[in-house]
């Protein structure tokens, strides 16, 4: 399952939105570029605020509205039909500003009420905070510093009848929020409708496991992306393979049950691909599993599951 | 928040349990030894199973019964009063035996139903893994290898008026599961009743993020331990600190109130020692925090959350 | 907040959806009808299979597909404006056959794995059960005897950018499975989009709290329904009022979520519409409130939280 | 499953705790009565707060430390050994003085962050609800009526080797806080250890579902209970008898699997009882189960699933 990429060619396709950018990954809106299997492109995103928070008195209850973490796209993808996999490698991470904010959104984030865990607290003050980077590292008025260690938070394909908000990862990725969508690395997504219909956005230049106030270093960039397909393969939920790691992403809430389906999606990996009994790859994994929090703050929680390409066969 | 420490001392003092190991972290139960701040000692811990299952025809439902996961201990900590932390450096752990077990036991694990999250489901199949333990690798059947990680799975102090099952993780510790009890690394506890009544068990000989078929490389061991006091500086969760990194572990469920207990001990850890706002270290953790699940098979389930001490000021 | 509502005309208009079902809540679908405020009106609405179940042989397994829940709809309503809130009296509903049926479908119900809480066991059976309907009482074999107590398992109207799926409750009501939308009582809803787009479907002959094995006594029939606008006025979640009650839906996962909403949003009607401190609703709703499980099964869970009008001022 | 009662006979044994009251559900503890099956007995009762609530500058903050949910007890019953079930009838509530009171705990309650989900978020104001009770009604400034419908919010057994909180309601019952442990209703219990070893404490006066703020109309009392034996006869969770309905309780978190206890207890009680195929009984309860929230604030939340005996074969 590692599609052949050819990044970096001098005469990379640049896609930039040309219409407004889309708050939900939907089977309903048309195309705004087409690749081919095999194709390597760079797609210009904007950050999570749609760039509305600049200055000091930006305050997000009062500039942010319901229009979330915009995203470039649907790309089409040549050729894919559901049941394939999409798979997206991510060769370069750039930012196109030299700044990232992060902010507390009142009633949102991993450690107040919410509108899902919703109580009778009044809002935590909201701030703002600007990083500068510089020399690849993110500086937080000198007290804060967090190198560039960037990942695109939101991947995904269209679901195949929903229109699901950006904010939501799911089946389909979406606002998965896992620091391992970053360069070097392969995401694979379930193709559920025909052309796949990609969208991606929410670029971070850091962030830490789970995102726990629910806004990492939200920058714009540019992602270099190489497209792949691989024809008659269906998975349940997103993959992730880094050079020496398989990984799976499990969307949902409670927490334990987006541990599940990613324990299980990988059992099921290891089963398909690697020959393993599934009784046998519970064990190894019990053994041998890495599993940490992506994000504990979206619609639904994030989590990984994944092991070492060292134990396998 | 560092104890002394004086590890490794020619005549350390060794403690093997003299009656019968127990099941619970209790107020009630006699000390079976006494050491002083500051010391250095050698404790013995037994299996998970108290060594029933040694043969492949040891099936779980056989053997177990309910008493699982004896502690040794309790041991009191001179001069700990309600209101102290314990300080508990693991300086070494070693086999006392060359293999350990693992076993998928009915209804118990993290992909299947349980007694907790209780279905009409029949039981998944039993099944027992024996590793040889050599050269620093656990080999099961040439097929998976597992490097030696030790760490202890179960430590805790006794709750102030509840006798809790050593199979539970909660405030006191306990069987928490989590790699960073490992050695090198020093676990901070609350103590809840004179004495502190510390036990300790479980000794993995190595273990995946979650644990998820519930029963890791469970050998028995010999921990170095050193004993150390903070006196009049309460905690309200365990804390463990590393070489470079500060942890906290919170242990709920769902699995998000874990995190939630997690994150927010690891808050009140910087504004209390480290000066931060807590506001701005709600910040900082989004950006550069680090959240992974320790188990997500036991009667609570317990998380991770820890921050490299190079982020301190 | 109590329309008036001008039932059981002769001269009452039928709704038939003209084209195909639908099976998202979608502000994408062109309106099948319009209703204006104040207008009865009686709408047809499909068996949540489809009608696809309808013999022995029928097994979920090979005839359900992922079409699931066929809406009625969308259904403009004139005049309604985003905040605005659209009150949907249910004044009558009756079957369009003598028989219902249930089932068990793989991987589906609250006391099985699911695809959410995903585990490593095999399905659990499959099977079929048809009642016959006769006299107000549901049959089964001689063995179960369910008297007819009908609700719509669906109502809602169309989120503001997302289509989500005809099995997902949440904040626009859709698929929340809670026996008070029946005969007598007004469902509030909150209007996302011009027009609202109300649509409708899944009629249970009767259903159990939580409708635990996910598929209740499925029927098709005619809802009889009037219409009505609450103009500028915002709720946050589905509120249903009886003759004698105020209830509030809260749908989310883990439970305790759907709970807090469910309360929450009765807090703030209490607050909003009858002059009460909230905490002293949060105190009356502790010694007076009333809340069930409307389904343990759907994507969100669905709770209801009560009042009796009698504790009003 | 109907034991014997022989109630209010006019030499009437009474039970009053002669040494202090407990706070856990301990097998340690020494008994303080014994009683035969088949015995009607009047038991004491303190309120959850000890007491030490009885005027308005009573702040929870400053009185009421850690003990809390005084129990009365343990009660030896002659005969119980563990895997036998005991029968509680309650025959008769009455309250020991003339108010009752509700209070706002910091940090408690289920529209606040807890210790449990913990936040960042500063505690909701503190409150106390004085309540005065004549003619069958409790009166809160005239504002309040609520009607006097008694139950003991805490009835439970020792666990077999844990000391549980009495503010915890489990397998043992406990701390269920669940409105049917009323008058004319028979709970069953497990018996964990030789004498089953029964404790009960906090009555209410009346309480809502989920008892939402966490504290019910709290009143100490007079508790006429009758107790018998099914010898060799084990049940796993609670269940409770009414005159026409069977129940069984649920006690953990998150909350679905609270619902899945207590839906898979009753299935069992079917199976068992009542000759039901479980899968049938799966089914049945579907249509005619109900399903409410006891508590939702205890460290597990209790929810009723229950069954009317008339569908009973």
């Amino acid at each position: 399952m590692a599609p052949a990429a050819t990044p970096n060619s001098p005469e990379i396709r640049e896609i930039r939105q040309e219409g407004p950018h889309h708050f939900v990954f939907s089977p309903y809106i048309e195309p705004q570029a087409t690749v081919v299997p095999g194709e390597t492109v760079a797609i210009y995103t904007e950050d999570a605020f749609g760039g509305r928070i600049s200055e000091p008195e930006h305050l997000p209850s009062k500039v942010l509205g319901t229009q979330l973490n915009p995203q470039t796209g649907p790309i089409f993808v040549e050729g894919a039909e559901p049941g394939d996999t999409l798979a997206v490698k991510i060769e370069e991470l750039e930012p196109t500003r030299d700044w990232a904010v992060s902010a507390f959104v009142p009633f949102f984030g991993g450690l107040t009420g919410t509108d899902a865990t919703r109580l009778l607290h009044e809002p935590l003050p909201e701030r703002i905070y600007f990083y500068q980077l510089a020399d690849g590292v993110f500086n937080y008025e000198d007290r804060f510093r967090i190198p560039w260690r960037p990942f695109l938070g939101t991947m995904g394909t269209a679901p195949e009848i929903e229109a699901l908000s950006a904010l939501t990862p799911h089946r389909h990725g979406g606002n998965m929020d896992v620091r391992d969508t970053c360069p070097g690395n392969t995401l694979y997504l379930p193709v559920n409708v025909e052309g796949a219909l990609f969208y991606t956005g929410d670029m971070h230049g850091a962030q830490g496991d789970g995102e726990v106030c629910g806004v990492a270093l939200e920058i714009s960039g540019r992602a270099v992306l190489s497209f792949d397909l691989i024809k008659g393969k269906a998975i349940e939920w997103p993959r992730i393979e880094s050079p020496d790691k398989l990984m799976a992403v499990g969307s949902a809430r409670p927490m334990e049950d987006a541990a599940r389906i990613a324990y299980v999606e990988l059992v099921r990996w290891l089963a398909d691909d690697y020959d393993f009994d599934p009784l046998d790859a519970y064990q190894l994994l019990t053994q041998a599993g890495s599993l940490y929090v992506g994000n504990m703050v979206d619609p639904n929680y994030s989590l990984v599951a994944g092991l070492q390409k060292s134990h396998l066969p």
